[in-house]
């Protein structure tokens, strides 16, 4: 399970095949899954075998190259776009690498080549913005900084370094003592699974906490900057990510501590005018009740299980984006063109 | 496991011996320990076999006139007192019940009885007590309200009623529809394993939320009212809770929800000027690391676990007493006698 840092590889694709590794097995197992067709990629995201915004996003652009490599019949075509976009209602770049794939790829002489070349394409981009992020990240990030992080917006969840935990492995190269804080992420874990084990390949400074004690870190003086990731942003700013996020958000707020968004500009939508219009997924209430498939809830009691809050725009410091920092709600949004 | 709501008691004596519900067993398993000695009983209050600020507070005196039973000698009495004080650092309950039986049995006659006596009293009064407390919080609780509590302030954490589930239980008897958002509470879960399981026993209708999702429920106008406990309360009004109070008191204020403590007057400590001056009492890191003794963190990171914050004064709209609301601040606190 010791792997290099710059190993880690959320997901590739090689002569039509996508691999991807479990993340429902880490941090105990690192397992490497190949999915053969758009089905079995639809079913991954599905069922979170793999998750973080940019990796779904990739993952979606694979999935619909694979159906154009299985079917000619664009109906065909079609049904399975529609399979592939009814995985994960909320991340932004989901819907953005379908359309993207089928858009470019539909009327084409070679539709197969332009699908695959497309999604390839995604997965370099992203790369690429990971980087820029990073480097934007970093320049906020003092000496001797503690960082809070939410829920894993790092190599799992966006290809190259990832979203917010970019500019801490930035940070990091560049020599700069910092100190994690990261919050386990209640239910499903990502902080202290996926994240804290990220961090401790990369052997950055670390420690986990309940997503409780989030706030009593902050009002003791031990956070000196928040950076989290995103799955949609709305034309106004409001930013939809992992349950929990918007709680953060507002105890930084309210104890003068400085709350980036990292996320490329695909994760806008300009379609949405503000958070109330982005979809919340709902999901299923053993998230809440069952740890390792036992209760650990008071079996007979129902759950709700919301996976994602809207922060408002007001609460966020600035959205760092390819593109550079976007500050005090001043966002001209389109939705993002492959250039 | 069906018991009738009545039915549910945390703790009592009988010949000198000390019950308690096995509290660390519960939900899946309803188990009653008896506690022979004070070491017994200080080593289940240690280990969390009961908790909560009026239950450690019962078990704290009943562990002293087992002591008084145990010896003659001061000395020796005087050792025991020290171990029953070195089990849990922030419930000012347990140390408001040792000095009492000490202080009233060390020069009598009949130290013994007069121990033992002082002991049943603390229990009675707390009964009395959550009774009094249950009825100023009902009248707080509007027929159709939602209401969201965090940990386990109820027939588990404080003899009779409870003191936040109080309120619930009064206002549920009193007719009134109501339906508790439950936080799951996290290291220990009382709320998803406790708090639930007693709403369950009373048919109260809950639901159980992740502790990140409050702030969503709040924000998306789903909670009229908050009800907390306490386990320490400064002279200024600083209340020392379960940790991820202070992140819910943050909220409420922000989406201006009323948020009431629920606490007797025992829970004042007047030699506390501010929550500054109240012990967090940090715990295992194995409480975020594992569940059911299994890693569910990455085993290599490491955990900060402290199991209690502060709320401000400024963010508590008041604290339901025995002796009445406590509001904006005004608290004329002395460290409780019993009359």
């Amino acid at each position: 399970m010791k792997n290099k840092e710059k190993d880690i590889r959320a997901i590739w694709a090689e002569s039509e095949m996508v691999f991807i590794i479990d993340q429902s097995k880490l941090p105990h197992k690192l397992e490497i899954l190949s999915l053969k067709n758009y089905r079995e990629t639809a079913l991954a995201i599905k069922e979170m075998k793999l998750r973080g915004a940019g990796t779904i996003g990739i993952a979606a652009g694979f999935a619909m190259a694979q159906a154009f490599s299985e079917f000619s019949d664009i109906d065909k075509i079609q049904k399975a776009k529609n399979i592939i976009e009814d995985t994960r209602p909320t991340a932004q770049d989901l819907f953005y690498a379908t359309n993207l794939v089928y858009e470019r790829s539909k009327s084409c002489e070679n539709p197969k080549e332009v699908a695959w070349k497309t999604a390839y394409e995604i997965l370099k981009k992203d790369i690429e913005n990971s980087k820029i992020m990073g480097k934007l990240g970093a320049e906020l990030i003092k000496d001797g900084y503690n960082i809070l992080t939410h829920c894993n917006a790092g190599k799992l969840a966006i290809a190259g370094l990832g979203s917010a935990l970019a500019s801490i492995y930035t940070a990091h190269n560049q020599g700069k003592k910092i100190f994690v804080y990261v919050d386990e992420t209640r239910p499903r874990l990502q902080g202290s699974r996926l994240t804290a084990w990220e961090l401790s390949q990369a052997g950055i400074p670390h420690g986990i906490i309940v997503d409780n004690a989030a706030g009593y870190f902050m009002q003791n003086g031990k956070i000196d900057i928040v950076f989290v990731g995103a799955d949609r942003i709305a034309k106004n700013g409001d930013v939809a990510n992992k349950i929990g996020t918007y709680e953060k958000a507002v105890l930084a707020k309210e104890n003068n501590i400085p709350f980036y968004v990292v996320a490329p500009t695909s994760a806008f939508d300009a379609n949405c005018k503000t958070g109330n219009d982005i979809v919340i997924e709902e999901r299923s209430q053993d998230e809440v009740m069952k740890i390792n498939d036992k209760y650990v809830a008071n079996n007979g009691s129902k759950a709700f299980n919301p996976a994602f809050d809207i922060t408002p725009a007001r609460y966020i410091t600035g959205i760092i984006t390819e593109k550079g920092i976007f500050r005090n709600g001043k966002y001209k949004i389109k939705n993002r063109k492959l250039e």
